[in-house]
């Protein structure tokens, strides 16, 4: 690997500069992504192994990222389970128009072989691979049990989720019966990830932060950490995202985990104090930060590298996914300043 | 005051049991507020004292909570500074034709005087506190400068709030014009709802949680501590309401304020820990778990009372808004249990 810096500061050993990379980076924002998708429906992009790959490695070119990440949805399980999954870009959202409410739906749902169902995903990391010449690592990924629980559930993205909520609430069995088998699923999906040629992978817990404390980890990060535990197996680092989970970041670093991903409302500082002896950490720049000036972006990146501090253990990236207007001038002035002003921070392990 | 437990808690004074209210509990969930707004749009609502004060009281009546909330919206300020705001009570929200976008922009809101050009909401507290004969306190209420902030620049509710981030990262000096002059409206708003009768006044920022902790402290929450120093020269106990600020409870319990009110993803026990010798606290039941069955509702309400704890300082609520789908006797089930359950946490204050 001509570029391993993601690899080495997930493990927390010394670096020249801190890597950056960045969630959605292959996506609207660039022109040649909007290229690729005239040509494709979004599921067709995804299911396009050639196209996949294309547009995975499109921001390592274009802007100089330290890593690609499979271009994919993390929809994709629900949907090889057998839910007929509704993608329109832009349009509100994906949905499924018969959403899990009962335990015959939950008893519908297919176990998958992710070799089989979703082998367009690992050819998409073949394919990857190849494309990237062994310059910067490939990260897979994949949503949580409990996030992939929520779109499940809900049918749709949600402001209330009422209706998952309910199940937690009413009929927690069903819950953990549901929450178990994508589990399983999901640990099976990142392991053949990792078997096609994932460098590192990231569990996307989107929304572990609409529950409660207790909540979260009953139904969210448990069955996180029964993933970690089984994927940990593969050796590669796994790294976690639970956005606004800031009051349980202790207990997200105690489960195996290599690297715990913040959303901006974390202060990377406090979080290093807190768990930065057990884990590196990843973020955590505000994704709207990136409409304002190349100027105020330098000054956010080095107020961030600044609360890191000194030494290795540091992911740069956004917060959230950049959204999809973000003018690509400031995109590369993100990367630029990371990757200018981060090596300060490494002097002494050179 | 016949019922002062609200007042008395919001003092960390004794009580006999812990005083129960809740966010939006003048509102659809109810049958009998929906015959009263068959006959007048919203803000016809807000703006016609003798109906405002009708939903204000019903509440109180019907499903037996310990204080009333005077009827009205957050909007209404922006409203009285010349912004036209068109509501459609279901139909995605209030709006802004013209939002906020510039210094011309901000340059055009009028300075108001709250018993002028907001007569309306004085008569309805007027018109509320005589109906309730003293049987409970009566809530005033209004938006954080930050929360008013993000509707006028955005225009409509926002997933991103990309534009009025846009303004504090781009052009602070525009943001802090805005944000004074709100503050300055807000504290003579509630100081005016005080002199008309308000008992206790809440400021809800139910977006401070977008905002990254030093811009939280910059662009909310030093705002509000502004209105508590004004405010708190009328002798009322004032409430704060941060959502999604749970990163920052310390700094909240800092600004003067009387109680801070917590959401769901707090976990009370250890905010008592953390701010409950400088204040009181409220919250923090999920809104949607009044969707479940009164069986676990009384779980959730034991379960928050256990972990709080003996002695006052507490006011039981719900962590965010009751959404209009709520079944009544299930709301019913909540007040009781608090009501029922709260008693042996005071027993020794007798």
């Amino acid at each position: 690997m001509k570029n391993d810096l993601l690899l080495r500061a997930a493990r927390r050993q010394p670096v020249e500069r801190t890597p950056v990379w960045f969630m959605r980076q292959a996506g609207r924002y660039l022109p040649e992504y909007r290229a690729v998708r005239a040509k494709a429906d979004f599921l067709t992009l995804c299911k396009t192994p050639e196209l996949a790959a294309e547009v995975t490695v499109q921001p390592v070119e274009l802007v100089g990222v330290d890593a690609a990440i499979i271009f994919s949805d993390i929809l994709v399980i629900p949907e090889a389970m057998g839910m007929e999954l509704i993608v329109e870009e832009g349009k509100g959202g994906p949905r499924f128009p018969k959403p899990i409410r009962s335990v015959d739906d939950i008893n519908t749902l297919r176990a998958i072989d992710p070799n089989t169902e979703l082998r367009y995903v690992m050819d998409a990391i073949r394919v990857s691979k190849q494309r990237l010449h062994d310059e910067v690592p490939l990260i897979g990924f994949s949503g949580s049990p409990w996030t992939l629980a929520t779109y499940m559930v809900e049918g749709k993205g949600s402001k209330n989720f009422r209706h998952v909520k309910e199940m937690i609430f009413s009929h927690p069995e069903q819950a953990h019966r549901l929450l178990k088998r994508l589990a399983q699923s999901v640990a099976d999906y990142l392991s053949a990830q990792i078997d096609a040629g994932a460098d590192i992978v990231q569990v996307f817990d989107t929304w572990g932060g609409i529950l409660a404390q207790e909540e979260f980890e009953e139904f969210s990060l448990s069955y996180i950490q029964q993933i970690v535990e089984q994927v940990k197996k593969k050796n590669v680092p796994v790294i976690v995202f639970c956005k606004d989970c800031g009051h349980s970041l202790k207990k997200i670093a105690e489960i195996g985990v290599d690297v715990v991903s913040l959303d901006w409302t974390s202060e990377i500082g406090k979080a290093r104090n807190a768990i930065g002896k057990k884990v590196a950490l990843q973020g955590n720049l505000d994704p709207t930060m990136l409409f304002s000036t190349p100027e105020r972006i330098e000054h956010g990146v080095k107020s961030i590298l600044q609360k890191y501090g000194n030494g290795s253990g540091h992911i740069f990236n956004l917060g959230h996914g950049i959204l999809p207007e973000t003018p690509v001038e400031n995109v590369k002035a993100f990367i630029n300043a990371v990757k200018t002003f981060s090596v300060q921070y490494h002097v002494k392990e050179k």
